[in-house]
């Protein structure tokens, strides 16, 4: 493999060595990997939020990128590790559901036990195995060592529910709820332009409502500085997903909302 | 072209995979590519700060590195996007005067519109074209597309006016101000050491006297640690801007000043 | 020397260009150097947090990695730098204590004082020797510039005492203390494994005692997700030293414990 390249997601936030030291340990392994950082920041033990931020970013990289996440609060204890073949990228992480949104309609799929303790660094400690376990296995699949010599194929990974929006297509209504908000504060739906798009087709009148909280919008923006200041509006975000946002203000402190805010959109 | 530079500027913070996304997407056009993040915490918004931070970091790159700016408040609407060729050195930036502090005293300068879509991402989003237009262009810079190739050449482009410093010769005046803050509090000033040394040289007694806020000083120290504590000391930073530090503390907390105050310099 | 690694640990924190410039240096003596960033958030002048930081991260690095660290709060004045080769690995830092932690017990030991100004970036300022003398250095190091080439061999570098336990063996007593906080909120001691388990296994019960402010721990346990919540539990970290530790919580603010708490261990 030719300058591979290997990413990281973890919630060790940026203050201490633990990125680091898994890239030395790479390094090590092979000196040609480049790792880019997707994010350190994920909130911590956020099973959940790291499953919805990978499952964003991974397909930008090209194909057999290597992606390692690091969110794993209960490290050290029975929990398996993972090494997984998904939609012609490859995954090292904890079985804790981490990947669930990466297990969502994959093209092809392929997940493995990590078993093949030779693999791991020595002393092998109990609170630190990505530096132990994943940086080890994800620098020995740089130096083309196949996915079947880590361990057995396994169906039985764990798969978080992904919160997905109720649909109700005869009364033309949706109920989503906010699953991200980025630290612009912009408050991301479940929503897909896709599922947007098509019911706003088949609708009367072509029109939409969508009530969040006390607040009613009924229009569609194209960018951020269309918005209004101080009042919520709403658009497709970078990910093709809606967006709740405020121009030049952050939506989730003007509006107070928070992540599992319901929202219903009514389209008429 | 051989082992290429790309550096980003942003305002995007370090925990979204904002950063991450535009490395892949560079990453997919050309392995070979070497990103280094100059910041990703230039205020939000703050197009003059981004331009100061850029004009201070971009010479001490290797010739012909590429500059890559993303703050980008009027993201999505008819705002241009630039390739600039400046000074030896490329930059891919929104049209909006981010570039200002690096149009100043240019040695050669050429800025062109990117027009030619057919380099975009596609879907082209309307909120992320740091993603979907600069990242792209900025790996195929790196492939050796020319930088005409991208559109025509502009000359109306977006120069905003950076604060100059009121300079009376005459009377040994100098009225300037403080530009930007470090996180370590230090307070910069458009003020520079040519200026200060040449006005010195001229003065009557070779002396001075800076007025800021309820402070005066009147000596000049050479670094961090020969200030005082918990009062104003004057010394050039390492960009040779005249600095207000206090030593050990950060000077912005202790005196109260920000970004746009006043100070008086007076040749004796 | 082949595609060179040079790692980072300052206290720049990430807002600021500093790192950034420090890396154009670099890249502007040698485009085939790979940096690595340690830290950028060792606490501000924190020579101590440094210099354990370095000391549990160098060896994680392939052997010759050049580890460059800028905790340097008397820029400026007549504080020397150092070139030091210790254990096979370089290490380019001011001679202010930083390197504390990689002088205990060395295998192989040789510091050179840097004073080869023909290296130096010119103008030298007297705010930023980490961009104007350090990056230069590794950049050069890089390149085959031997070590000998940069300064004389010197024996008088500051080596600051770090904190160890108090050991009285003769009644089974360790007084310890707490030296690190990670971002998890994790207390880290100054206890070793290896000291506790010899104690533990030459004590007549093979129990132990541990009295930290007003609590007691009788148990060992080991990993994150076994210790209570709310309360203090004990395990070896990541570096093999004792931790204080409190599930899904952080053990500093639940405790309300700082850097330099003693703690006292007890063997029955």
């Amino acid at each position: 493999m030719k300058q591979p390249i290997v990413t990281l997601t973890t919630d060790f936030g940026t203050r201490d060595n633990y990125a680091a030291v898994m890239k030395a340990v790479m390094l090590n392994i092979n000196r040609d990997v480049t790792v880019i950082d997707i994010t350190h920041e994920i909130g911590r033990h956020d099973i959940m939020e790291a499953s919805l931020v990978l499952a964003n970013s991974y397909h930008y990289f090209p194909n057999w990128t290597i992606h390692v996440v690091v969110v794993d609060p209960t490290v050290g204890s029975g929990r398996r590790m993972l090494l997984a073949s998904i939609n012609s990228h490859l995954f090292v992480a904890p079985d804790n559901g981490v990947l669930s949104g990466v297990y969502q309609d994959p093209e092809d799929i392929n997940v493995h036990q990590i078993e093949a303790e030779h693999y791991f660094l020595r002393p092998l400690s109990s609170t630190f195995h990505g530096r132990d376990i994943l940086a080890p296995v994800a620098g020995w699949l740089t130096k083309g060592v196949e996915v079947e010599s880590f361990g057995d194929k396994i169906d039985d990974y764990v798969d978080l529910k992904l919160p997905v929006p109720e649909v109700n297509e005869d009364e033309g209504m949706v109920e989503g709820q906010i699953i991200h908000i980025d630290s612009f504060g912009n408050l991301v739906t479940n929503i897909t332009r896709a599922r947007f798009d098509e019911m706003l087709e088949a609708s009367e009148n072509h029109q939409f409502e969508l009530a969040v909280g006390d607040h009613v919008i009924k229009e569609l923006k194209h960018f951020y500085a269309e918005c209004d200041k101080q009042s919520p509006a709403l658009l497709f975000g970078s990910t093709s997903q809606l967006e709740v946002s405020v121009n030049e203000a952050s939506a989730k402190e003007v509006l107070g909302f928070d992540k599992g805010q319901k929202l219903t959109l009514r389209f008429l």
